[in-house]
């Protein structure tokens, strides 16, 4: 029977970590650019940093990791009889597995306050894991990219973080990628509008769905919850509200200002999507005021932003993120304001595969092979190789003197470019053949001239 | 109280991901360098893939990963009323964390054997997880560096091996670097000699102590088991044999062939030995033909190599490998040869720190600060940046209109080097003032020369 690997994992053989390296290069050089600096956070965390940070329905999905030895005995069993498995899963267990960045970061935030300057700008491309049911883009190990700045409330780190994602579709060639944007501040005022507000988490999670279920299914939602019906047809007025961002902002601002709602997630967003506009706008991506983006996790409460792309609906959101004024009081913290974006490294490299988007030349491959022609002229052979690596030639020796179309069948499938044969007859002569496996064509050349002749070859 | 991470894990800064990047990059770009393909394997496998292929000591240090939701109620009780802890455990994990990168590649090569190209150069750069007792330079999470070739018998591989082991020791700057070197077949013969071929491995774990607890030690403990004294004299005589690698070849070719011992493992060595040597010898380490080293894992067949750093004794062997026969038969398929070699990745950081070998600028820094000096120039000071930035300079904006003083301490502790100073005053003048953070300067340009300059000045 074949060995096989657990369901939503992956191997990657090297063009397709050819794939995702382009991608994961693009991300980290743009973070670097806009001055963040990289961390690396344990892939697994003591179970107490990372058990009840996330919702019920979340908590099921992380990867508990079994004691060792003896404090096995520990089993609570009790609890096992009592059918409650989750405390005697913690019972023995002390550690999990990264189920995001964003609790990590907050940890690593508080535990080294001391040694950090603020504001304090970190990406962080690293693993997670989920027990998800593994289906169409969704795996059990994923990659994710966080950036985030923590320590200071200006408006500037909203703009600087919209500029960044502007900046990586750009460089990634995607087209027709939409920002959404909405503030949690807004949200609130207009679930006060409504008479909404202390239900306001029910009321955004619902919200939340209009992507999935659309506006009927929203308004079907929000009637079986006993939200009113009347507020309701507001909510939707507002919801299909057409036109530009600067539009949808005047009319809300003069709706908030007739029952005094304060203004100031208004007067925010206003900001933000001036000062873009001033400073030259986007160069790739779309802007979209977009009053119902709720993004479920309740910790956000500022600006939030998700980046779509419309053309794609089945390939859901491929980034978001946004102010939290409050993730590190968790690890005792308090008032401790942030912002940051993420992106859906997966995701975003399944429709750069869709669209055929990555380069040629992403797949950096061995570019010369000396065949093996037997003993007599295998030392030389190597005298060959050593030189070429001498000058950075990425190259390898044929390790058998097997036939040579089989060795030429190896150059091909590891899309070798050049190979160099070397014989007895060569040796006699002082010459070397060169093939050109793209090409099919060779040529002799003077031994003396092998490093010159396949620099400039290869530079071409 | 603070929060913490798992003993034995470690949280990375930006300062100490530049050194560990360093090394990694050193590492892989050789690798590629020398033909060699990169692959990842998931983070975990099934538990039915790692379990059972170390011994007792090892698999006691696998991290497993309990079941999630129902399948935990299949807790087998009786194995832990019976105290068969490990049996307990096996009912409620399926999957355990990579204990090396040897069982995932082996696994790797039979379930993709019909998409690979053989012989197979692979390497790969992952982390793994031990649940070893934390102690100096010991982790329960660190990285492996692994190079091997699967599918060839050729001797290039191992004299390919020795190269490459050279070139990374040569890049890294490392000098005293020993590479040790035998033969699985030349301790066999040499077991048959002393008449403890039955006793193989319990020979070889022996000798393998020989770095730790010295000739007297290894003495005693063959003693101990019953190895016969007279025999264990003779054992000693070549362990202590000092000459060249040809002359200690030379003696113990005698001594085989006086004995009629299969000579096949000193004839492989010595062609070995001698390629390296004639084809130009190693730029930096020292080879020893080493008749002590034995290498505690069964699987290896042929030669075997150590990587030592004799002024560091403390710090252990930096690297390891050898020949074997028969990884893949565990997973069904037989009698596919390989050869690989791995770095210590963490010792030789170790080493490398303690000798103060990393280059100065290792750590890529944010190039530019751009200070804030309030609403009126903010949306002018973005305009600067976003000018910096497509040129490729690492650039941000302090988010805050805080005292210069502050922002000068910001640049200089994320060791920023220019600072663009740019007030009511520099906008009304069109010009801006640069401060050097190093040489404590500034000067005033025009502020339609700000990318030259600046871009001029990271040049240098």
């Amino acid at each position: 029977m074949k060995p096989s690997i657990p369901k939503g994992t992956r191997d990657f053989n090297s063009s397709e970590l050819g794939l995702r390296n382009f991608v994961k290069e693009k991300i980290k050089i743009n973070f670097e650019l806009f001055g963040f600096e990289p961390i690396e956070t344990p892939s697994f965390e003591k179970l107490e940093v990372i058990a009840g940070k996330y919702g019920n329905d979340e908590e099921q999905l992380i990867f508990k990791i079994l004691s060792n030895g003896e404090k096995l005995s520990k089993a609570d069993l009790d609890s096992f009889s009592k059918k409650n498995l989750s405390k005697f899963a913690n019972s023995i267990s002390e550690k999990a597995l990264r189920y995001d960045l964003t609790v990590p970061f907050s940890r690593y935030v508080v535990q080294h306050q001391n040694e950090i300057t603020f504001p304090f700008k970190r990406y962080q491309v690293q693993k997670v894991w989920r027990a998800d049911r593994p289906q169409y883009g969704r795996f059990q190990e994923f990659l994710q990219c966080d950036a985030d700045i923590v320590g200071s409330n200006s408006l500037w780190q909203e703009i600087e973080l919209c500029m960044l994602y502007d900046r990586i579709i750009k460089d990634l060639g995607l087209k027709g990628v939409l920002l959404r944007i909405n503030s949690r501040k807004v949200l609130y005022g207009f679930s006060k509008l409504l008479g909404f507000e202390n239900r306001f988490n029910d009321f955004t999670i619902i919200l939340d769905k209009l992507d999935k279920i659309k506006i009927e299914g929203v308004k079907k939602e929000l009637l079986k919850q006993n939200f009113p019906r009347q507020k309701i047809q507001i909510l939707e007025k507002f919801i299909l509200l057409e036109g530009s961002n600067k539009f949808k902002l005047e009319k809300i601002g003069k709706t908030f200002k007739d029952s005094k709602i304060n203004l100031e997630g208004l007067v925010e967003q206003n900001f933000i999507i001036d000062s873009i506009e001033a400073i030259g706008g986007f160069e790739s991506i779309d802007l979209k005021f977009d009053i119902s983006l709720a993004r479920g996790l309740s910790y956000y409460t500022g600006t939030i932003f998700e980046l779509v792309i419309p053309n794609f609906p089945e390939i859901g959101s491929i980034g978001g993120g946004g102010r939290y004024d409050n993730l590190t009081a968790n690890f005792g913290k308090k008032n401790l304001s942030g912002v940051g974006i993420s992106f859906g490294f997966e995701r975003i490299l399944m429709v750069l595969q869709k669209l055929k988007l990555f380069p040629k030349d992403v797949n950096s491959h061995v570019q010369v092979l000396i065949a093996n022609f037997g003993f007599n002229t295998a030392l030389n052979c190597n005298l060959i190789l050593k030189k070429l690596r001498a000058k950075g030639i990425k190259s390898e020796f044929y390790p058998d003197d097997a036939k040579l179309k089989k060795q030429l069948s190896y150059a091909n499938s590891k899309k070798i470019e050049y190979v160099v044969l070397f014989g007895d007859e060569e040796l006699k002569k002082e010459e070397f053949v060169l093939k050109n496996m793209n090409e099919g064509t060779q040529d002799n050349f003077k031994i003396s001239q092998l490093e010159s002749i396949l620099l400039s070859k290869l530079k071409k």
